[in-house]
């Protein structure tokens, strides 16, 4: 097992990561006077004060990670920043408990979405400016975590998608490295781009740039209570789709343009099954509202679009309260939850590739039915689908519907009605944010939840967007044995 | 693909048997004087009749079967038992509509045990006695169907369980022949054993036996409207226990028994995880009911353990509101809902088996996040789990979510709301019966949905009962491709 003095020294530059991009909300703070200013110094102080003690302590003993080891950090560091990005909200007045402090950052750097908030719209901005940080960050994690990370490790059927950059052994690791310092200059360059757009299509530059954070973290995190329904705006909510579909794709596919090559973005099986479904649910539930004469067709359109692809993406903006829509809708959005994006992109759920292989299995075994002894090969965008790999995808599914069954009987206990305890544990295992019926549908918020629920969503929340297996290894004894 | 002649001559005799079954109702309704005596006799003389057209015009052509035959002739036979089966609650004016009739046939053959109809108590015995023994054939139809034709097809992962007796090629087909002769002695000693128990502990005759036909068929009917509660015995529950457990192993393993040899019974891994299962749940829904305050703790164990039992093996019995127990309750509920029995057993749902491979996927990938290059093998019971029978697995699990959710979005367009629609499409699915809610709850009933939402629950209901995909291959083009 890795040394705690190894640990240190591994987790050290992402605490300092954490400070710097806390500089932020302090000079916002700074700058406006804000009240929450002490409350943001002392937090700069105390992560600057713990990045310095972890590097400072920590000592590189051993040259190379061992398996387990990542799967320690991976886990450690994301609870790490969760933590110490919660210091402003505890240290401020802005949250009412430790609790509520803890389920914030945790929403928020899971890019869940998830908000015990309400009075965004006369927040301080440094405040808002750190949740959206915050969710920018974790988007930024989990891109170099799906794309690096999770494929070398084998994490729920990610071998498929393992190539040269995801082999983190001595040798290749330089070129991992390069990798994601592009990936890097990706992701921020299209948080800009999309920044710019937003404020183009008529948000003011701080909406625009904090809605853009949460948009390619696909977090979903919003300056304003009623979310995207504050805007009102066609175009607005044009970028926000637009943006929401970029982040939702494989980044590494990105990564050809860079060297001026094509991408192949539109010819990936994985991104058009995405858009596939996102549409054709767009346009069932465009029907459905039509045809119940709810609004007008255009309205329709816009409206499903907008929110079938913000529940799709994992993002979570709501530019109308779709619960109005009727069973129906609510079913539809409570299914779409599961779905979520591509891997290697920000968003959650179970992944498109996973239904993908889903459906290999599928079509196989209706093709099996009267043609038993033919020998069928399985195969994804040319790349063969393992045994290992169904497998691994099969885990994946059974842990996900178990951790969501369990979650939602734990929140039915701790009080909460059956639509919001099964509806809270899926949307929060797929980092979605929003879920359906009263308390925490499209215009409702996690505050009403007892203290005991929101841990429980705390706990689906970092599973899910580790991928269930990183962290759930962490619990078996089998891990902990030499 | 086979000639319409030759299915008539394969569907005639099981015609003729519905028919011969017909003529106990028909005898009651004689005896009694019953106001549906002209119902029972015009049905008996419709489904003799039919019986008799496709025996005399239907002809042996070919000598073996085709396995698409199989698949035509397996959803043919339960479709055409359904409706013959329906005649009786057409033609008398039991239930209010022809959808009500078909509902409740299906209902029946199914072995579900969700029921249109109120006032069981004061309903003529003829139609209490022909709900039960569509329910008791419906169980015998799918032992035999489960044990020797979908191994033999492949279905949904069942080629696990693929012997001797469940290979109908030309050669095998006399012991074949043996061994679904036994297994419907067994049945009838079970089933008879049961109604004698069912007398000794309290009930008259009557019911007696028709709780028996409706116990061991995991069918879930009741000649009262209150179900169990009706009764409140503890030794009648103890009865029902027993004999639903019983039913929901594989019927298969009762066999030794005819020779005078061990069953197995209990070394039987399947049979064990589905114990450890129902009084897993039991324990905590018993544990929760006690902590919670509602009942003292012996009412909370005997009502929890019944209700639980009743639900795991698709019964359906119902022996006190569970309802009434909250949120967490209805919850357990739900999710027990889709485990389902055995293999090989009159329970439907998903069944213990493939959650045990699903487990075993989970336990390797687990191993191979530590261990990447280790050799796995896969066994269950000594029988090696092979790839194919895991993409069937990942296809039944697949199809059975999709449709579920499909028919959950069917219902809440229909106007339901959002528990009902999910509660009615799961139960249905998996043949148990009652849901969850204020319609479908232990003490509700079907009568209220609309005929939309019936015909969608009886095709979920027959998709169910015939493991999906026998049905499913129907719809697809390459089944019809010569």
């Amino acid at each position: 097992m890795i040394s705690f003095s190894s640990m240190r020294f591994m987790l050290g530059p992402i605490l300092a990561g954490l400070a710097l991009l806390m500089l932020a909300p302090c000079i916002v703070a700074l700058y406006y006077g804000s009240p929450d200013l002490e409350a943001f110094l002392l937090s700069e102080a105390v992560t600057a004060g713990a990045a310095l003690f972890l590097i400072i302590t920590g000592r590189r003993k051993i040259m190379h990670l061992r398996i387990r080891d990542m799967f320690l950090l991976t886990s450690t560091s994301w609870l790490m920043v969760c933590v110490f990005g919660a210091l402003p909200f505890m240290l401020s007045h802005t949250v009412g408990s430790f609790t509520d402090a803890i389920f914030e950052s945790v929403s928020a750097v899971t890019t869940t979405g998830a908000t015990v908030l309400t009075g965004l719209d006369s927040m301080p901005r440094d405040m808002l400016l750190w949740r959206s940080m915050m969710q920018w960050l974790g988007g930024l994690g989990i891109i170099a975590l799906g794309t690096a990370v999770l494929p070398f490790l084998r994490i729920g059927g990610m071998r498929l998608f393992n190539t040269e950059s995801s082999d983190l052994s001595e040798k290749a690791l330089p070129s991992t490295r390069r990798v994601l310092n592009r990936l890097l200059l990706v992701y921020v360059a299209i948080s800009a781009v999309c920044a710019v757009c937003y404020n183009l299509a008529g948000m003011n530059p701080f909406d625009a740039i904090n809605h853009a954070m949460t948009t390619v973290s696909t977090g979903g995190f919003s300056t304003h209570d009623s979310s995207f329904a504050y805007f009102d705006s066609g175009p607005i909510e044009l970028v926000a789709v637009v943006f929401m579909l970029l982040a939702a794709v494989p980044f590494m596919l990105y990564l050809p343009l860079l060297l001026g090559r094509r991408s192949g973005l539109l010819s990936d099986s994985q991104v058009q099954s995405m858009l596939a479904i996102y549409f054709a649910v767009a346009a069932v539930l465009a029907t459905w509202v039509i045809l119940t004469d709810q609004v007008d067709m255009f309205s329709a359109f816009r409206k499903s679009t907008f929110n079938v692809i913000s529940i799709g993406t994992t993002t979570g903006f709501v530019s109308t309260d779709y619960a109005a829509w009727g069973g129906f809708a609510a079913m539809l959005f409570f299914f779409l939850t599961f779905v979520g994006g591509c891997s290697g992109s920000t968003s959650g759920g179970i992944k498109v590739f996973r239904f993908k292989i889903a459906a290999v299995m599928f079509n196989e075994t209706l093709q099996r039915l009267l043609h038993p002894n033919a020998v069928y090969s399985r195969s994804m965008q040319g790349r063969p689908v393992t045994d290992e790999i169904v497998a691994s995808v099969m885990a994946f599914s059974l842990a996900f519907a178990t951790i969501v069954g369990l979650a939602a009987m734990l929140l039915a206990a701790a009080g909460n009605d059956v639509v919001t305890s099964f509806s809270a544990a899926a949307t929060t295992m797929a980092n979605v944010g929003p879920g359906i019926g009263d308390v925490i549908g499209p215009t409702g918020n996690f505050a009403a939840l007892t203290d005991e629920s929101k841990w429980v969503l705390c706990a689906t929340m970092l599973l899910g967007r580790l991928e269930i297996f990183t962290m759930l290894l962490l619990f078996t004894p089998a891990f902990w044995r030499a």
